[in-house]
């Protein structure tokens, strides 16, 4: 009699193909796999899991998927806002999570980096060299690399440093056919040949799978002062950020509405001032003397605008008090309930509108969303809080995140900044890109992964 | 009796549906469009030139062209030294030289320009509203966006500001099938689908014709320190730029070989020191009193690696003069003979190794081979001089040519840092890209382009 195969069509022959140990297929193990912190209602169940340990366990499992036609969704630390590693029904969940070597080359000031290093990792191996890797996504401390390049994170660094993408001088990709490719390498500037290592970069899993990156690092930067500034109105805080923008290149520019400062508040009390419309927290980190007058600049245009108070500081400590403020908005707000994760991006003159329009859908939808905001980048972050179990508040909150989609695209702007279409947006793209760039894209997606087995569903 | 169709399959009527005077097609009015800067000896004679007025002009020229399976040409200024917009036989050549609109939107600091617009053009509508666009390869008075932004040109500023796609946010593409398709937009972030925007910058005409580019402005920049160093021996100059960039975010980091020292005092004498081994010539434009520290740090950078003599200047224009004299380094050159262009990118700390591998190959085929580099960037320009009508000189001066490509492989660099593949280094593509990216590479050329019709013959 033989044994039963558990999970599918011959899982345990992908086992033997792998590194002991990286096989999951028993359904307490697997569980873990489902979701991502998107957390959707309708996450599959999988075939099983595979954590690869290298490159090679990454090939032996896309070819084994390709060749039973099995769905792969790649996974790096699970931090998706937008569903990108959930998983679907009768996938393999290819997870990274144990390849995270970083090597740093300090002449060259770059690092060669495994998908599953954490961004913090990187930042913190880079350091001892007086290097730094900029992006930051809210997410930094526990994200991965893998998953950074895959959706082109952001962060708070952005206003000045750019993203994820300005700093991927090359990748091993495994494609979906199993095959590894090298793209680029260790020069800042390579334009041999089409830009194919750009093409896979914020390409969410849906192309190849990343199984080793080369960083670019900077010097260290110096040391930020910081502005905070309290507006009674959040259209003027928006202004603000306007003409900051115009005149000098802050290290930071974050915004927090009225209840976002509630929110912080509520969940871990620091201070700030609930009486205010919004927050903005800004930094310079110029060299020397130029910091101050950075600083002084900002710090006009707040006053300028009508902040109803403004406080600068040089020291460290005191500044990152404030960003950790900021950065305490995203589980501050998490305590209050479940939450739909905005991420709209606009125009940064059409700030003020969208800000406006965000406060209107909340009294029309009944629902609770905080802002806060990479302000500089025109990059919101509505929070839609519901009340877990609640069916006609989680349908409240759905109208509402479907209206602020509509208000990115009124305003000229983007679905999402930095988070990913996943599959939480993706019946918003097409009214973003139109017919043509959607069949455009449908097309590169075929001619790469003809047998479309790369995290389907995300995207479209 | 009919009349005789002129220039091929019924190119009459192509110019019933173009603005009118956009359609030249007598071999007196075409020759001028056969050749770009790289003045290939073997470049073909166009069926007819399209000096477009418009986006529509592009979609009818490329329907037509689809429709005949006519090979489409596109042209921005004609500056390529690769070959990029050189006619092939019986091609239209795509001119969008005529469509030079620009206009700069300061509060959301970007430019909304037209594909013929020069580089400088660009630079001179955004200033006085006290912004900058910053790449400025070396024929940015004479080159349009629309080649630097199928090319991803770089330039001077890449060191500190990066390359023409870190500049694009929205770009308008008319596709192989005559389809215009809008990309991107004004949003400094945006991840709402594949990257196609960044597949098209670089992709060298050949997966569409840019027809509208929407770049992101920064604020001006401080004004200049420049610091310049003579040394004795190349190779110290090379570890003095490698020791530089691991402590300061120079924003200009570039070198004259003797070669280029010598040939830049034949044309125009300026006053440099011919007896020096090489120039590095740098700027900070860190804000305030910061200057002056980089300044240091960098001459103190040129002095432990054993300079002849440093000499730093505040004075702008005293700096411009330095400037100048490495932007002079290219028609120095051009003056004396013919030459082919290199532009090959190695890991900063591979440029010394790569520097002398070049001087070994000066004298073994014995051409003349002066090299100037964006040196900051690893981005070298040996720029081989060979006489006119010489045909053993031109073939030892392509042998070098070859042997250079493969210093760039041999160190881990790419064989076209910022000119493109074009034409001159299709043949050198495989064996730096390997089979399976090439492969890659095709599969998406011929998912947008399956005719074939777009610039044939460049990339492969």
């Amino acid at each position: 009699m033989s044994s039963p195969v558990t999970g599918g069509p011959g899982i345990e022959s992908l086992g033997t193909m792998l590194t002991a140990g990286a096989l999951l297929s028993d359904p307490a193990s697997t569980e873990a796999y489902r979701h991502d912190w998107t957390r959707l209602p309708d996450a599959g169940t999988p075939l099983a899991v595979v954590r690869a340990g290298s490159a090679a366990d990454v090939q032996a499992t896309i070819r084994w998927a390709a060749e039973h036609r099995v769905p792969v969704v790649p996974r790096g630390a699970g931090t998706s806002l937008a569903g990108g590693a959930t998983a679907v029904d009768g996938c393999l969940v290819l997870s990274t999570e144990r390849m995270t070597g970083i090597e740093i080359d300090p002449t060259t000031r770059t690092a060669v980096v495994e998908p599953g290093a954490f961004n913090a990792a990187v930042k913190d191996a880079a350091a001892p060299h007086g290097l730094w890797y900029p992006p930051d996504p809210g997410s930094f401390r526990i994200s991965s690399i893998g998953g950074n390049v895959a959706t082109d994170a952001g962060g708070i660094c952005c206003v000045k440093y750019g993203v994820t993408s300005d700093y991927v001088l090359g990748l091993d990709v495994v494609l979906a056919d199993g095959r590894l490719v090298t793209l680029g390498g260790r020069t800042v500037k390579d334009v041999a040949g089409l830009p194919l290592l750009k093409l896979f970069v914020g390409s969410e899993g849906t192309l190849g799978v990343i199984t080793r990156v080369v960083l670019r690092l900077l010097p260290s930067p110096s040391p930020a002062a910081t502005l905070v500034a309290y507006f009674d109105d959040l259209r003027d805080a928006a202004w603000a950020v306007v003409a900051m923008g115009a005149r000098v290149r802050p290290a930071m520019l974050e915004l927090m509405d009225a209840a976002s400062i509630g929110a912080v508040e509520d969940f871990q009390p620091m201070g700030l001032d609930r009486e205010a419309g919004a927050l903005l927290v800004a930094q310079s980190d110029a060299p020397g003397a130029a910091r101050t007058d950075e600083i002084t600049v900002m710090a006009g245009c707040c006053e300028e605008a009508g902040a109803r108070s403004v406080f600068a500081t040089d020291d460290p400590a005191e500044g990152d008090m404030f960003l950790e403020a900021r950065r305490a908005a995203g589980p501050a707000i998490d305590a209050r309930g479940s939450v739909l994760a905005e991420d709209i991006c606009v125009p940064v003159d059409r700030l003020p509108t969208a800000m406006e329009r965000i406060g209107a859908i909340a009294r029309e939808h009944q629902v609770e969303i905080p802002v806060f905001a990479h302000a500089g980048d025109g990059n919101l972050h509505p929070a839609i809080v519901h009340v877990p179990g609640d069916q006609e508040g989680r349908r409240r909150a759905e109208a509402a995140f479907a209206a602020i989609l509509q208000v990115a695209l009124d305003c000229g702007g983007t679905i999402t900044g930095e988070h990913g279409v996943g599959r939480t947006k993706r019946s918003a793209l097409p009214a973003q890109l139109g017919p043509d760039v959607m069949e455009l894209g449908q097309r590169v997606r075929n001619a790469l992964d003809p047998l479309g087995i790369l995290n389907p569903g995300v995207l479209w």
